[in-house]
């Protein structure tokens, strides 16, 4: 069975990874990044690290994801805020010369999505679309297998749609973005604004409350259920894709979020696109193993 | 070089032509194609059609686009309002029979944008996203030489993506819908709402008085801008494109339509994406071309 080298490069950590084309590990080693010491630095450590990877000679190609947009064509960076030095910085090509395997790499919500669609919920399915909604929201579009990363590399950052141009603007994002308006970091946000004596401190105690019949809490719930429903029912309209694969922070409440966001889903949408269906993310290691999947997503 | 018959099976009329893999038309023949007689009598005149193309056995394959969303999988219509009895009708199987070709089916939009693709304005790109706005609103997404029509045939189908979610419900679509605020049936239902002793009957009337200081025509041109620069920008956040082609109808005003589009579209979007063309559609016969070009798109 083929072998891929899967690495996931973090401002703060980096961990590399020995995995077969099926998505099991079989050798993992890790080590701090140094992150803001520049790419001369952080490349020796990942280097350091895929030397002691065993066997890593037998891999048939290296992937690595890297948090931000990527010019997946150059296999470099397009914007770095968490990795000091490394936009345009040609990792791909360095990492290639120095171990002599074909490298590619890609953004790390993107990885995780291409990990899901290969090997995770989306197996065998042709039009995966993985979505991560944590304390911001992220995903990527599958087609045949291979992420869909766009001209520079935004496929998938789906943060920046406007789910309902009325409301306020809050940060650099679109006045109604639904990164605004339905992350955790947003719940969290609107939960303190409308529950100013509760001391919510995260996403999870509002939904707690609405459970408990909190009318306030009960108000955030619905708004979020109508907005992450017009963010898939505008999707669908995109792509259609076969499977809506949903990961990160936000899916522990999956049972406050999903029943009512898949209802207002439906009334948004032609009933031809009712079944589309909507599950969880099953991979307990998407970043790593989705990084070794790049590879494989290029037919080697 | 390699042919290919491409067919456009319309309500009203059929066309069949054999076309070259670089999109040239050799031979070309048209016909009423009776399609409220049900699919023994249309598929009879498409059949007949093909055999009088002069060395049809010379071709590759057959295309062929039809109005409404396809499985392209089954080869089949999954809705069929101008074509009587299509629905679920194995077209490309009944026609692979007949000839002995491989036979692929797209719905008729799709199959445009997949001619503009190949060999028009996104000759050479990987990832292309095609529009047509006319009487309605209707797109596809092109990746490495194929569409993503979806799970259902709905990739590309924006018209029902909400971009005011706060207007009025006006028809079946979703209030705020693209479709219901942008389409030239859009634009001239509210030249006709906002103007009613000017006798607006077509939405370049309202383009021409907005041209020529009207107040209210402007303002409707103006609120174009936002919610097509508003639809651009949701889509390059799914799926970032390295170029959106535009046809239909509407561009006859292109003038009039894109650059305020262009400036609503880069200031809802990161500055990463400003760069990404919009350009017109350029071929004269994008239906069948396109549909020839379906059987290309899978490798034959």
């Amino acid at each position: 069975m083929k072998t891929y080298i899967g690495i996931d490069l973090g401002g703060t950590n980096v961990r590399a990874a020995r995995i077969t084309e099926e998505g099991e590990i079989l050798a993992q080693v890790s080590s701090p990044s140094h992150g803001q010491e520049g790419p001369e630095t952080v490349m020796k450590i990942v280097k350091d690290l895929v030397y002691s990877l065993p066997n890593w000679q037998e891999c048939a190609g290296i992937g690595m994801g890297v948090p931000g947009p990527v010019n997946t064509e150059k296999g470099c960076m397009e914007i770095s805020s968490n990795l000091t030095g490394f936009k345009g910085y040609p990792i791909a090509d360095d990492l290639q010369k120095e171990f002599g395997l074909p490298t590619f790499l890609d953004n790390d919500a993107n990885v995780a999505g291409l990990a899901e669609a290969l090997v995770g919920a989306g197996k065998g399915l042709k039009t995966v679309f993985y979505t991560t909604i944590s304390t911001g929201i992220g995903g990527v579009l599958v087609v045949n297998g291979q992420t869909v990363s766009g001209k520079h590399g935004f496929g998938g950052e789906i943060a920046n749609i406007i789910i309902d141009r009325n409301r306020k603007k809050i940060n650099y994002l679109n006045a109604g973005a639904v990164e605004v308006e339905c992350s955790g970091t947003a719940i969290t946000r609107k939960g303190r604004e409308a529950l100013a004596d509760l001391g919510v401190e995260h996403a999870g105690q509002v939904f707690a409350l609405a459970r408990e019949g909190n009318q306030k809490a009960k108000e955030i719930v619905t708004t979020l259920h109508r907005d992450l429903g017009q963010l898939f029912a505008t999707i669908a309209c995109v792509c259609d894709p076969d499977i809506f694969i949903l990961g990160g922070g936000m899916m522990k409440s999956a049972d406050d979020v999903l029943p009512g966001m898949i209802e207002e889903y439906k009334k948004l949408s032609h009933e031809a696109l009712w079944d589309t269906p909507f599950v969880l993310a099953e991979l307990k290691e998407p970043g790593i193993v989705g990084a070794a999947m790049l590879p494989k997503s290029q037919g080697i």
